[in-house]
């Protein structure tokens, strides 16, 4: 065992001024969020979160996970009269409809692809119930979260577009991404054809009792130039962290991303008019400040990691067993891994719109 | 402009505990690094700093800038009679050498994908010699920081392997990454084969004034079970920002990385055994927090921005004008990227490895 | 004004490995804490926390605000089956018995000596009722995250013992403090007979509307040598921040403190023997670091700002007003501010005790 | 012993957004800083730093230390042509004219109130030369980064002045404190009759082989209502730790500070008019944030440690020994101090400065 009488942590706030901290494990009482640094007088009531939440909402499509989480949230502070004052915003979205008689059966199992083996050995103990801390429903307190940081830099024009890019191998190429186009789409892909494709091919993993790996991007229009710290604290750098950071990601790539390693310098730098740029494979950032074009990131999403299907693993005592994971999951974590992502790029550039407004 | 009188700036520190501040641009006085959190009665000397400094040494191949940086580390504090005393270890790296005549010609002009127009539209100055602070320069304080995590991190068994897995389009697919076939190549790629044809691609993008991009791979091994935290700061989200914020970095994916968005979770998951893992698509880390297996990294390298061929671009006044850019340049990034992966990977290592023994 | 929209904040956590961030308002719905960094493993239940809020209870005497506040905390995280997970503990205080219609008359006004006039002029906006989040009532969010900090150094041997020295001018000195003759005290205070005439004046000036002063001293008895951080976070440096960051508090001293000004170096150094040290004029610590001695502290408390006496002060709009505060109010801070100073004391033992462990 | 192997240390930073690294011994070959988040545009060069240092220099009166320290600050990185960058500004003093041999005697002896004891308990190896990094001689770093914190502030009309208010028992009450006074005194007392007592009572310590104390007060002039972040960063509590940090400082105080706990409610508040506050029993600072009147702060000073006295105390294996501190040292830390106590307070306000104006 790595620890001694148990280890702490101290990994669950983000931000510099504009600061997340999410608590809260998916069978526990509720979970939820202190967003810190919010500026004074902006407009925000429960129903503006909400809004956002609820595009995270699971049982939207067919192949999402059946457990009805209603996931109102409240907020307990930092707001007077329908307006931000400056202290911290507490959000709580308790926990309801939590069935976690399920989970009796695998609690001594560390079940393959999710973090019961490295929960165990870090800390010696775990909230088996859902994942615990580990669940993906820790995500819905960054998205409440990320609403109010969309409300920090909306102002100021900016703009965080995510989407379905690849779903089971099924990819798209789209040359004008619409918020509309996205919302029409159970897969939160703007391409319609490739929907209805994906969500076959969802239904047939569903069936053989397996899962999916996608791809999103993360579009974000109208940042201004001069967003982001050099050296460690890069936009990239802090996108890249607060991507990474969400359970199912497995890489992140920035503009023309792995694609440059096969590419010339010439290829690759993008050439400056006095009118703009004249290409984008930076993805908006250039030394790690933001350039005022679009910023592009895309994610790599694994599989669920929860399938039907029958797979090796040990249990506690490290005696092998077979594990077939029953109960209510998603067959992807598209689409709702999407709102996730606009919810951490929004936290990333609120902190770095108000890191870049410290000035005399 | 964005900025009213100028913009500060404060992202030059890494880590929480084992905590790395870089300074200094490309031609001031000198650069350098404090390391803060080195545990005391560690034996570090100088040298230990320099063999490791040594490796990123520019002028080793053919390819690679001609600026003869002699790079010499002096250890200024946190040391005494040869050992570490836990206070912070002040490195400095004197800027030999430099030449910064060269800049004038371009110091009104906005270099294509590089920093200059970012920093100017960010802090309304910037000091063009050498691409100042944003020079890749400043990623040798990193290495010699490096080097001294790497001092922690050896004594509980930890090794950190970095490797050219491409470069100009020539991948390479190893077994067994070994440190001797490594050190073997000039372009510190284990095959020998593709380390030739390597050369010959750089040679030619040398000679048509062009740069390439290329991939490195990172292996982590000997590293513990239990290492990274929860939710925002979990071992793969530090290690991507680590590396995301070398300058040329473009993605970083773990384990499979993109691979995962077209595998199915019966496929992704790595199934457990009373022996270990039967596979590694996970990359050494299950929820934030590390396996035992070894940790995978590959990360994606753009092309050298400066090239000779004549690019357009503006000045700062906007108006539009050719560039070529001569002076000492590398063609690729690749292979002196290497060992600053190695030192990003180490600072991200020793920083987890003391949060994790913070115990009771 | 000050601010253009609205100034943001974030300044509501403490501690680096012990981390509590503390949110809520007075008057809102509830008022709470999460703490980061708890170790895996320690046995905890709310009745723990609940026991140690329950000595910060108003209404004990006569003397203290007759508003009831219930101040039932409840874990909404981080627990598992009565055990710590290492999770972040959410910990939330719902305010019942709150009568805003009090604040009415004055929400216009800024009371003297309270936080009314500077956050308008930070903010721009500020919750009114009962002083939003300047409320002494956030306090007790402090104790209840401190109650976890106990748990985190009792098992070292630390013992944190706040008590009363002094209140309207009446001081004692005591050489032995025990925590039975503190329970004793309707004053916290160890000496009986100063018990009744701090009793007497707290009734004296209750009767003429107006409130007192006093000083509380804190004794941390089987503190380990070797906490601390030397430079910038010492011991004694994270002591007083933490001390001085109650909102009362306008003085924090160290051993013989203030005394030491009128004290020659062959007074105030503390001769070592074998045995131990000849007295403790450093208050136990030596370089910002503990040398094992008892930890030695006292903070000076000003009078409780709300009087009933008329005072002159202006309204939001700049016209003179004078002002008479009814409602229901403490005479002094004392005696509930001396659960909160053991609070902060032991969020800061912990941290640099967390600190301290982390070794290779 | 309670380090393992030996323990780590991240404490030599202070500021969130205007931050401040110090690194170096005393003995060894340099000492100096690194400064964060200065913002760009900012005229600055060596000359600037060196004349705020040069009121540091000892030998200046008969009473200080006769080591004669140069002192010269150099600019390693951050400004460019005069003008800061925005990146960050390394700044180093080499130690010259240093005398370890004097230390070879002591070496195996803990010194009466120094960080032998404690340095020696906690890291188990120490710099045993000059105090190593518990030297005052650290401070010069803090006193140059100061300066830097001073070119901050000062465009926004604050202005930080501090001087003797006690030595020896010699205290002074001055209704008008000006630069020119304390420039005038030997011992940067405003009062020229307590001056020469002062310098008489430094005198016969120094004959009798023993050493003073004192007080210092911090004054800051034209600071802007608003700075200051509730709850834990409060204003005061930033500045009692950054000043409690100064290795000489036992307490501290905020305008009454102490007095408060003899006052009543009525007395202690500052009444409101429409032309300004009648008192500033507050010291400039209610619930944390600033009034916009001057802040007024005191410190106490421990008389310095090492004296020519015999003193009883131990060496590392435990044996009893006397000792007598022969050597070059002051007999007070003041007047040295006071410019230490400038740098600190300038360096808190330029950080809450840079935190206030991150707005939207």
């Amino acid at each position: 065992m790595y620890a001694k009488k148990g280890v702490s942590m101290s990994g669950n706030s983000i931000g510099v001024l504009f600061k997340v901290t999410t608590w809260g494990e998916s069978h526990g009482p509720a979970i939820g969020a202190v967003v810190e640094g919010c500026p004074a007088g902006i407009d925000i009531v429960e129903d503006d979160i909400q809004k956002v939440l609820d595009r995270r909402k699971p049982g939207m499509i067919a192949s999402s996970s059946p457990r009805k989480e209603e996931d109102a949230v409240r907020i307990l502070s930092g707001t007077f009269l329908g307006k931000t004052t400056g202290t911290p915003i507490s959000l709580i979205i308790e926990n309801k409809n939590v069935d976690s008689g399920a989970y009796e059966d695998i609690k001594d199992i560390f079940r393959p692809g999710h973090g019961d083996f490295t929960y165990f050995k870090k800390y010696g103990i775990r909230d088996y119930r859902g994942g615990g801390r580990a669940s993906a429903r820790e995500t819905a307190a960054r998205v409440a979260a990320g609403a109010i940081a969309g409300k920090v830099i909306s102002p100021e024009g900016m703009e965080v577009v995510a989407y379905t890019k690849a779903l089971g191998g099924i990819v798209i190429s789209c040359d004008r991404i619409s918020r509309e186009d996205i919302a029409a789409s159970h897969m939160m892909c703007p391409d319609p054809e490739a929907t209805g494709a994906m969500e076959a091919k969802l239904e047939e993993a569903r069936r053989s009792g397996d899962s999916l790996g996608g791809i999103v991007e993360i579009i974000v229009r109208g940042c201004p130039p001069g967003l982001g710290e050099p050296v460690f604290d890069k936009m990239d750098a802090d996108l890249a962290k607060a991507l990474m950071g969400i359970g199912a990601v497995k890489g992140v790539e920035i503009g023309a991303g792995f694609g440059v390693a096969e590419m010339t310098g010439s290829q690759a730098n993008d050439p400056i008019t006095p009118t703009g740029f004249l290409s984008n494979h930076a993805g908006g950032i250039l030394a790690g400040i933001t350039t005022g074009q679009d910023i592009i990131i895309r994610v790599a999403c694994k599989p669920i990691a929860s399938i039907a299907k029958v797979q090796k693993t040990i249990d506690v005592h490290g005696n092998p067993v077979e594990v077939s994971i029953k109960g209510r999951h998603d067959v992807a974590v598209i689409p709702r891994i999407v709102p996730v992502c606009e919810a951490m790029v929004s936290i990333v550039l609120a902190d770095h719109l108000l890191r870049q407004k410290a000035i005399i």
